[in-house]
């Protein structure tokens, strides 16, 4: 350690570089990083194209799918339907896109929902958009991951039975490249995204050339496994032309990602964020469109044995040639990291709530990589739960996705249509600080509220129409999760206040001076590490006890004999347990011992602890100092002491 | 607490009466016993038959079977090899009577293989025969409850499905009865001992009155199985004889029971003990007899479909009417219930080895119930996890179960023969104190030591047959194990013995006074908790630094200023910690002061804990000062002390 400061009462040292270890976490995630290193830890637009939009993008590799889904129950006439409700997804985006391009240059340092709601709006819609938001980052990595283990399936079915396992093998991986931190994550995404932008484009490319040759045939050997399982044929009504619109609207679940992440990005960062947000719009609306509409016209089926991108890749490259195989290999990548997206908010999510108080404090920590270790253990952890649950399938996992990403949309929306009229309300000039986000004058508000709040409006009406039509088929939990999510908040909060103002120094009297110390030295038998606790216990008081609780009398009177040779003449209490018991008698004594302290006397409870060579060999004696422990500490006035005895 | 007795210096004081609580534990096992209780937990020869017996006289229900399964390779033809080798099991039998009521008579406190061989060979023979013992308690378990399962299948076929839960639901319930203690046990057991005895008979007397009367047909439809699984047949050879004698011996694997668990008796012990040991005997001879006559004459076959008491009764019976019931139900609950026995020795033993430093102390420990509660849980998890493991299968369970038995068998007889060439080398009416056990000079020593030097060649040989026939088929697991087990016993006892070197006061040099105490007061934060621990330890020392390690400088800043106002002038150091560790940093600020201290100086962590009004909530906080505990326990001259303030 160096020292940097040292006056007469304050000293400031520096804790000596670090020497890095060589243990298995240390090789999976990489060197610790120091904090001044923080500010490098940004990216450009090509990266942050790759870490913030392969959610959105790769969307397209199950919307349009989960689309025909839907309307296979009114049968393969219902099919053309699809066409339409791209488009309408696509009208959706591009209100998204409007919305979101005024948050990002809004709030620079970060818009996500939270933040935007409560700035402008109050603590329980900002809650609210939080449980939303984080109940749909973790189904944005099971549904991802899913549905790249399905593309894997489509292309090698003979893997089928090992679907779960490989899809929770993926939600590691993604976890230890987060663990390593963004810029990494950064670089090891860039390549497959770009990847599976060319080959979609070469896929789209193909199929509309050879459409317009008249050379693009139906799709061959189509899986027939959802259509037959249908018996009698629905018919086509609004409910469900609204539930397909409703499964296809997962394709826009990402677009938040990249205002939550303002900060990743380089300056000028809203500009940098801005121009990657219409990008991603730009390719994603294509690609949902042109997939839809080829699909469409060779024919695919909706299918959970193989993809709608597996039926559509064959047929426009004529087979399972080297070109399918690269499609696939792409848009299973795509899927898999898409994941990342979520790793990539959640924590940051969790770590602004939590240092808001609303959730464990710890997720503010970041790790030896300068991440938030903890929120992407837990990601992963409760990914991997819904996998298992719901067996890794897509379609069922669907009704639980929308619902939070369309309400938090809602409040963010909300939120700044709720801001420009406030600036509308400031002169011209006039800058107020409100919550730590600067406020101005914007001549444009009411155009800009107009906007935001059609934005509002719109994903309202989405959200209802997907909580209505999905309910039954699971969107039932989330619709109850989310109030349960707030209400854990609020008690999180309310724990953390109250502490705080328990805790606080600001009406504090000062205690008066302890002017009585009683000792009190467990003894179990007499031994070096009991005569060493006994010469630490005299340094406390002269008032010293010996406290042993007697199971066995042999053994008993061979420790009076021995405390009347070692013990100095202090006093020894012997507590005769006829039940066999040690902590209840114990605590009696001291609990009696306790009725009688003063208010300026406290007792100290001296624990001999022997440390054993071996760690291992703990196993060999009773942990009855530990339980002690744990049963002592809460309460006021009693100090446990634990004198360690290293044998050696 | 009442003070029964004060000097100057010792107190005596008994914890008061024992208020029961109302926990679900104590519904299982009844109300706290006293230690005070004990003597009185003894039994009679009635109820000494069936706590200690049933284990012995349940075997009667799979050890002619295991023989028919082995006889089974060489065709129906080698069955009636069955009656020759049954009637050699009732002379080994006859032998271990004879040898086990001199251990009776010569260890009135208990002759368990251990204590023998521990007091008239040496330890290392009393290793092996403890870890025998031990193995084969758990297997006793395991198979008997398993063939008792298999009784129950054999009249309700439909629950075959359910064979393993069912099998651990019986091994939990005996542990509970047992947890409840011995006394109790016994009456539990009475009851249904007698009626398996009594049904036995009834069918035993039935099957020979009918066969003299010539009603006596053969089995109806019995199951094929086993016979019909064997397609070239093995002719007869010595080595398929000696595997089914083998299979045979595991009838007298409860013999020694009663030997080991003397003390339970009423006085006069030995004299209860003996005449139990030989009403067991005759009965379980002729049961094995009368058993595997009857069944060979009504042609059952063995099978895992159908247990071989059941095909007898039904046959003898005339049917399943409602004696065959009855049979059934009788042979279920006493092989359920023969696990008993084991749950009353496995617990005596461990304990015993455990006074002697051969496994963890924690076993010598009585429970509420003054039962060996811990020996109880282990050897119940135990015996579930091989039940597990091998499908509750008698047959694949047996080619474990007798090695065991019979070494330890010829370890304590040959502890016997030597004990008696000992005493016949004392002059008559002399007697010495060996070990604790009283030897005096016998006139019958060369009789008996003729006994037992028979009893262990011919439970050595036995051992020898049994390992070499059925090594193959399981026994293997069995001889790894005994010698693992015996290296395990000594690497404790030699923890033991050396910690006790260790820890011993007989060359001890009182250590010098602590001159001078330095104390580092942890600070996270300025809080009341924080203050209250300063005034804790401004009662130790004037040497106080308060610690702080800084991962925010903007945190520090604040508790800078604070200590300013509230920390009394006491010296504050910060550790700023770029990595943001904060364990590290405050090791090596530790570690360096304590490189620095003198002899006789101690350096006192005072810890600050606030701890919230509900447990739940500690999720919500760091739980670094747990850990920085557990790290710093291992360290001489450093004292861990944590002030808990209460938050209310």
């Amino acid at each position: 350690m160096k020292i940097d400061e040292e006056d007469e009462s304050t000293v400031i040292r520096r804790a000596t570089e670090y020497k890095p270890g060589r243990s298995w976490s240390r090789l999976l995630v990489g060197r610790p990083l120091s904090t001044a290193d923080a500010p490098h830890q940004t990216i450009g637009k090509v990266l942050g194209l790759a870490v913030f939009s392969s959610d959105a993008m790769s969307s397209v590799a199950y919307a349009p799918q989960e689309i025909l889904i839907i309307l296979a129950a009114a049968g393969m006439s219902a099919f053309h339907l699809s066409v339409p409700i791209a488009l309408g997804i696509c009208a959706l985006l591009a209100v998204l896109i409007f919305s979101y391009e005024q948050t990002i240059h809004a709030y620079p340092n970060g818009g996500g929902s939270f933040i935007v709601a409560r700035d402008n709006i109050g603590a329980v819609p900002a809650q609210i958009a939080a449980a939303a938001l984080l109940t749909d980052y973790i189904l944005t990595v099971s549904v991802s991951i899913s549905s790249g283990v399905a593309q894997l399936i489509s292309a090698f079915p003979a893997l089928e039975f090992l679907k779960v396992p490989i899809a929770i093998f993926f939600v590691l991986l993604i976890m230890v490249v987060n663990l390593r931190g963004v810029k990494e994550s950064g670089i090891t995404f860039a390549i497959p995204t770009y990847f599976f932008l060319v080959m979609m484009y070469i896929n789209i490319i193909i199929g509309f050339v050879r459409m317009l040759a008249g050379t693009l045939g139906m799709v061959e050997a189509p899986p027939m496994d959802v259509i037959l399982a249908e018996t009698t044929l629905q018919p086509i009504t609004l409910f469900l032309i609204l539930k397909a619109f409703a499964s296809g609207t997962t394709a826009v679940t990402g677009v938040e990602a990249i205002s939550d992440g303002i900060t990743a990005f380089k300056e000028p960062r809203s500009k940098n964020a801005g121009t990657t947000l219409i990008i991603m719009a730009l390719i994603l609306g294509s690609m949902m469109l042109s997939i839809t509409f080829l699909g469409n016209h060779v024919g695919v089926m909706p299918s959970e044995e193989e993809t709608l991108i597996s039926q559509l890749a064959r047929t426009v490259l004529g087979g399972r040639g080297l070109l399918y195989l690269g499609t696939i290999t792409a848009t299973t990548i795509i899927l898999v990291m898409a994941a990342n997206t979520a790793f990539a908010d959640f924590p940051r999510l969790s770590a602004i709530a939590a240092a808001d108080g609303y959730l464990p404090r710890q997720l503010t920590y970041r790790g030896s990589r300068l991440v938030y270790s903890r929120g992407i253990v837990a990601l992963a952890g409760m990914a991997i739960l819904l996998i298992i649950v719901f067996n890794a399938s897509v379609t069922r996992l669907i009704p639980l996705y929308a619902v939070g990403v369309f309400l938090s949309f809602t409040i963010s929306q909300s939120g700044m249509a709720r801001r420009w009229w406030k600036s509308g309300k400031l002169e011209a000039g006039e800058e107020i600080v409100e919550k730590g986000s600067v406020l101005k004058y914007d001549p444009h508000w009411l155009h800009k509220m107009i906007i935001n709040g059609f934005g509002a409006f719109v994903t309202f009406i989405v959200m209802i129409i997907f909580a209505i039509t999905k309910f039954i088929d699971g969107a039932w939990i989330v619709v109850i999760l989310i109030p349960g999510l707030v209400f854990v908040f609020s008690a999180i909060h309310k724990h953390y206040s109250n502490l705080a103002k328990d805790l606080s120094l600001d009406e504090y009297q000062p205690m008066a001076r302890i002017a009585h110390q009683r000792v009190l030295l467990l003894v179990s038998s007499v031994h070096k590490g009991t005569l060493n606790a006994l010469r630490y216990a005299k340094t406390q008081s002269s008032d010293i006890t010996a406290v042993h609780v007697s199971i066995d009398p042999v053994e008993t009177q061979k420790l009076r004999d021995k405390w009347e040779m070692w013990g100095e003449g202090y006093r020894l209490v012997v507590i005769e347990s006829p039940y066999r018991l040690f902590i209840e008698p114990l605590l009696e004594y001291i609990e009696e011992i306790d009725r009688n302290r003063k208010a300026n006397e406290i007792i100290s409870i001296v624990v001999p602890q022997f440390i054993p060579r071996q760690a291992i060999t703990n196993a060999l004696h009773a942990q009855t100092a530990e339980t002690l422990r744990k049963v002592l500490l809460s309460r006021n006035g009693i100090v446990i002491l634990e004198v360690p005895y290293q044998v050696d």
